[in-house]
């Protein structure tokens, strides 16, 4: 049995090569929809989704995201304490079903922490497709056990990441959004009719099972004890199976629906932290600030939305954007999203 | 967030062209198997299918009827107290995966309450394929909030809803089912085989979980509240989570396997009533009383059996048919169901 | 409704033509890997399988198997007091998305209990593709009630099962493994890098939720009334719904790549025993011990490995090998795996 990477089994500069390669089916966007209920139409309609230039229905961003952070985890976080933060995340391209995903990480940076017990590894991770083309790319860092505390790491390389995206590092997507029908897709509001510093409430929330996060965590191959083993977690101060902290990223992706309609892909994941525990029994609703609104050059038919989205637990998620440290915020993402503009 | 429709915001003769259109899948199918069990043999078998005359595997007709379903909620229900009936319901032609279906209401009729509070209101629901053949029709009725107790809706505009679909209003399926095979198919009896007044025990139950019905009826991206939340449904009488009476019904499908394993779809939707509330943790049953048997015109391989089937909570179905009013049903359903003829 | 044969309904040499064929779908597979996690890399990649010569992705072995075992439920052990156990299982031939499985058993023997209250029942259970290719082969025999135990059976005719299948036995598959990729795999032992008496431990557990082990057994058509009726179960001396043996077999498998990650198919079942009920919240784990390493006939891409893998409720499966009766053992397994051989 493999007992995983520790934070001395790291090089900057390393590449690790992931396994498994993943085929991704029908099978596996249905789950997805039963776990989160999405309603985004590209997502949901082969025929709505080719109107606008897709070969077929895209697969929501998130799910694969969850696809390879999944393959990272054996080789980048099965000894790690916590996953820490996200940066410069980019969606590339779609990904259809039949698509085949591998994922590639490079170690950017290390630095040891003060008690010596532990250390933070910085890595950029690739989702490639079966034609080598790169659907996705972030840095995450995460903190990682040492093997032997006693042996000193003395050097400290923490890689400069951009605090967010710039509107030029997003990739346009390169289908064409000019008869994005508003009818079918459920919501009346183009990229125009959204104004910077408007919250948004997406409404009822979510109630977390086990049976569910269990499911979604396998569906990405995403082995990580602490989500599958009762009896061991049992034992931790948590007393119980952590939730995934991407299923949490999923729900409120599903949940912004109510509002952010037409928000037909994500484009960008500026920033992201899993600021507490979710455990099955509590309830997570959402909510989402505008913080820019940027036209892209020479298109007239889609424009890119950056909004704060948070996810809070057992109370509504409108109001923590009233508070500077909300205090019930378990989930708070800066992310880039694709908007049609009005015709 | 959309707020949805109240009372006063709807009109008779509206029509309401629902979102999201939805490309069905193998994914579906499958899920749809895992949560009820099916194992009716055309929509088991491509092979069973196709020798009886269709392009593939149908779908089960009632995983199509809660997409359509879902589908009408944010427009119709969001703001309904109570699904109160179903009537007139036709299924007119086999879906398969990769069809795509989307669907449309008409406001049939409106009536206020006594009490000022809430009205009543009555659409016709269609669902429709890529090729726009009507695939489902049927009409239901909702206990929906006013949103100013304090304007009165003088007009009452109670529409005429037949109490039970005749004979020829039913679409016979354009399938021929001489050689239906009773080896493969789990069952030797056929439509002869039957007689008005039989009570059939469907034997074992179901006991109901919340991942399972919250996985469903997101699977329909039915996205009403009370299914979800249930930090906000412990505030209410019910104190949990309400679980979509539609995943009932497919519970009783499945279920009704045992006795009726021939009846290999749906025709007709007579009536359908959700007596009472279902909660995760109740334990379901189902029992059918043959009430009708009808041949159909020029057809020898092919009749109509009228079903009454009910599901009730905790204690066996079987004896709600001794009694006029049982008390432990939580669902009572009017069917026209299709059966193959002795060859 | 059928009330399933009880042991005088049984005859040596009886052929059971079991209901209902089924077409394994892309989501089939996708939801068996959600409810276990499995990385096997033919199993999981299109491309990683073609590259070996398979026509696509394989579905996992005991995917197969449950679907099989499903079909055969109905007409072997619908009054099965207890699954005793396993002989002479072998795979055959790889199963695609696509297929259509249907099943027939035959009855081998049958021995009546000294208490006259029940049997034992030993069948050959077979599973067929489309072009009725047999893709598994095993025998079982489970406890059947009699009818009535006023009459007595006194023939007793207990077939001569093979304690184990002998390398001969085995039908090693069609496809190459000379270019197995380690990288992707995520493993790099290959079957010389096994020696016999080694024990591996396959780590983390896995905790059992009711609303998983239901889907799964729904997904195989296994309607046992012993895994849903929970209202039932609560009435006998188990208190609560019994998960299906096949579930926990499963398992192992899905964690079994810890450590076995090149052991990409099962080869035969030699032996297999279900020693104590498992209920959900109970939470399991494997581990394997190493008992034969066979080279085959002119393959110099793969060998067979013997294993015992054990399933242990709570407590580590590891110790279970140093115990001669390990108490917390409730899943015994005699196996052949196939594994690629070092290239």
């Amino acid at each position: 049995m493999t007992a995983g990477r520790f934070f001395e089994d790291f090089d900057v500069g390393q590449e690790l090569i992931h396994a498994t390669p993943r085929t991704v089916s029908a099978g596996d966007a249905s789950l997805y929809l039963a776990l989160y209920g999405g309603r985004f139409a590209p997502q949901s309609s082969v025929p709505f989704a080719q109107a606008l230039g897709y070969r077929s229905a895209p697969l929501d961003d998130w799910l694969v995201f969850h696809l390879i952070f999944g393959k990272s985890v054996p080789d980048v976080s099965v000894n790690a304490i916590a996953n820490l933060g996200y940066a410069e995340g980019q969606f590339l391209a779609p990904v259809y079903v039949g698509d085949t995903l591998r994922a590639i990480s490079t170690v950017l940076g290390m630095r040891e922490n003060r008690d010596g017990q532990s250390g933070i590894v910085y890595v950029r991770t690739r989702g490639l497709n079966q034609d080598n083309v790169c659907v996705l790319s972030y840095c995450r860092w995460v903190m990682v056990r040492k093997r032997d505390p006693k042996t000193p790491y003395p050097v400290s390389d923490v890689p400069d990441l951009a605090p967010y995206l710039s509107p030029e590092q997003l990739t346009p997507p390169a289908q064409a959004y000019h008869s994005f029908d508003p009818h079918l897709s459920g919501g009346n509001a183009f990229w125009e009719d959204y104004a910077v510093g408007q919250v948004i409430d997406h409404g009822g929330g979510t109630t977390i099972e086990d049976a569910e996060h269990m499911m979604a965590t396998r569906l990405y191959q995403n082995t990580a004890r602490v989500h599958f083993d009762g009896a061991f977690q049992a034992q931790t101060r948590f007393k119980r199976r952590l939730v995934y902290g991407g299923h949490i990223i999923s729900i409120a992706r599903a949940l912004s629906f109510n509002g952010l309609e037409n928000a037909f892909a994500v484009a960008g994941l500026n920033a992201g932290k899993h600021i507490g525990p979710i455990f099955a029994g509590d309830t997570v609703y959402a909510a989402s600030q505008i913080t820019d609104l940027v036209p892209i050059a020479d298109r007239s038919d889609v424009g890119a939305l950056r909004v704060r989205q948070r996810v809070t637990q057992n109370v509504s998620a409108e109001q923590s954007f009233a508070d500077p440290e909300p205090s019930a915020c378990v989930l708070d993402l800066d992310l880039w999203l694709w908007l049609p503009r009005r015709p």
